[in-house]
């Protein structure tokens, strides 16, 4: 089964659990709004596929898990949209939740769907279940998950390598790290992957919004310079973030545990890499 | 023990495990301040004393689950008091979030005590935890939780009654069942209990409001009226409401299962509704 129907099947198990019943129709439209159509699903296809070279012995739980990630995902984009963090009126080419539906709406969309990430781990086989949410926990709340990143740019003194693990880092490695958890293998040699490969999406991040218009991405673009934000482009500059990125992607796949699935993995992350060479390609380098 | 200090010891271990490493100070301390000093503890306390009541045979969790509802307890109110909602300038007797520390400050305190409350269900006893993990997550957020319930408030058409039990009485009803499940009981005979008291406490929260002043209660009045909130109030007036909350807290004492702990709960109750009694004692009827 393609990761993709997986992925999109347990997000729509999920919604369709959390409208349920008769809830406020505007907050139930909302949150829908804010997980479909999605993005890439980079962080739940990572989980999957480390569920699946980790043998995905239980794949109801590594769908849970997949799901989970991503819902918690779509809550931080929401809230990151909000007129007093980036004021944006686009995500994914349309509307964001505040401007499509309203503040108060959007508020609640995000906190329902960090509630929602923890349900659907609630559904997991019980021995699996409470680890997982252990780490989606840790990864996601103070004092190192993505509220704590987030909580940085509200500091003066800053250190980019704390801010970006915290801030996008973190939900790539609990990527990793819940996928194997969910096929009942250890997470720590899984630890590495995911931050390697979050780091590379920062930094690729970075480039794009430094790079692109919003017109190729589909979302404002020169943010980080709008609200002085620290980043590796502002830190390194193009060519040396570029030079970055491409290390830290070698450095992704060398870190891949011996396992069965090793080469799809491996392929995974090239993939994942490819997506990120709009601006890898017009590096002078090459 | 005394039910005071095992709720603040078990809010005071979780907010040093979100402090702990070293997480960005001034979100670190924006989450002090939205639990610490706490108000009644109301929904801890009915946590614990129907924990104590089953037997409490296991206070490590039940602490836990206490701590948990509490957390989330403040989350809510940190968000229902950001700008877009209530724009509250005081909260109990001191400024709220947004107004101490920052708007971006108050949405990531709230979003960091929601995961913080999961986080410590996690480390519960792993065969009580994740059904714990699920009922406060089906009390919280949607379809039926206190999520739900400030949604209603988005819509045109709304339920009283429905948007009384989601917005208030879901984290009662989840008080009295996660008590019942910390201490290895079955949750089902608990529900009428919180959800009554639940329901008690929003009709006294209504009178409160119409009733007191700003410097009676440390929190500003008149918010129904002024947002054309629905209200138990505006709905059958001061003394209709009155005899409706006396009607609801004879049926919750009534309501409690026979159980070793029955007579301890049943003052547990009376206490509670001595709480509610500024507007209790002005009664014409008395």
């Amino acid at each position: 089964m393609p990761l993709t129907f997986r992925i999109e099947s347990a997000i729509d198990g999920a919604l369709a659990r959390a409208g349920g019943g008769a809830p406020p129709p505007r907050l139930t439209s909302a949150l829908h709004h804010a997980v479909k159509p999605g993005g890439a699903r980079i962080r739940p296809t990572i989980s999957l596929s480390v569920a699946l070279a980790c043998g995905d012995d239980d794949p109801g739980t590594a769908d849970r898990a997949a799901a989970a990630i991503e819902l918690i995902h779509c809550a931080s984009l929401v809230h990151d949209d909000l007129p007093c963090f980036d004021d944006a009126a686009i995500r994914r080419g349309k509307l964001t939740v505040h401007r499509a539906y309203s503040e108060p709406l959007a508020v609640l969309a995000g906190d329902s769907l960090i509630i929602l990430a923890f349900e659907e781990l609630s559904r997991a086989t019980p021995a699996r279940g409470l680890p997982l949410v252990a780490e989606l926990a840790r990864f996601t709340g103070m004092p190192h998950g993505i509220c704590a990143g987030q909580g940085w740019e509200s500091e003066d003194e800053i250190d980019l390598a704390t801010y970006h693990r915290a801030k996008t880092g973190a939900l790539f490695t609990a990527a990793t790290r819940m996928g194997a958890i969910a096929a009942g293998h250890d997470p720590e040699p899984w630890t590495e992957l995911g931050a390697r490969i979050g780091e590379a999406f920062q930094v690729a991040d970075d480039l794009l919004d430094a790079t692109q218009t919003e017109m190729q991405t589909g979302k404002p673009m020169g943010q980080d310079a709008l609200h002085d934000r620290p980043s590796a482009v502002g830190q390194l500059g193009i060519p040396g973030a570029i030079r970055r990125l491409e290390d830290i992607l070698s450095g992704a796949i060398a870190s891949i545990p011996a396992c069965p699935g090793e080469a799809m993995l491996a392929a995974m992350v090239r993939k994942t890499a490819e997506r990120l060479t709009p601006v890898h390609h017009r590096t002078p380098a090459e």
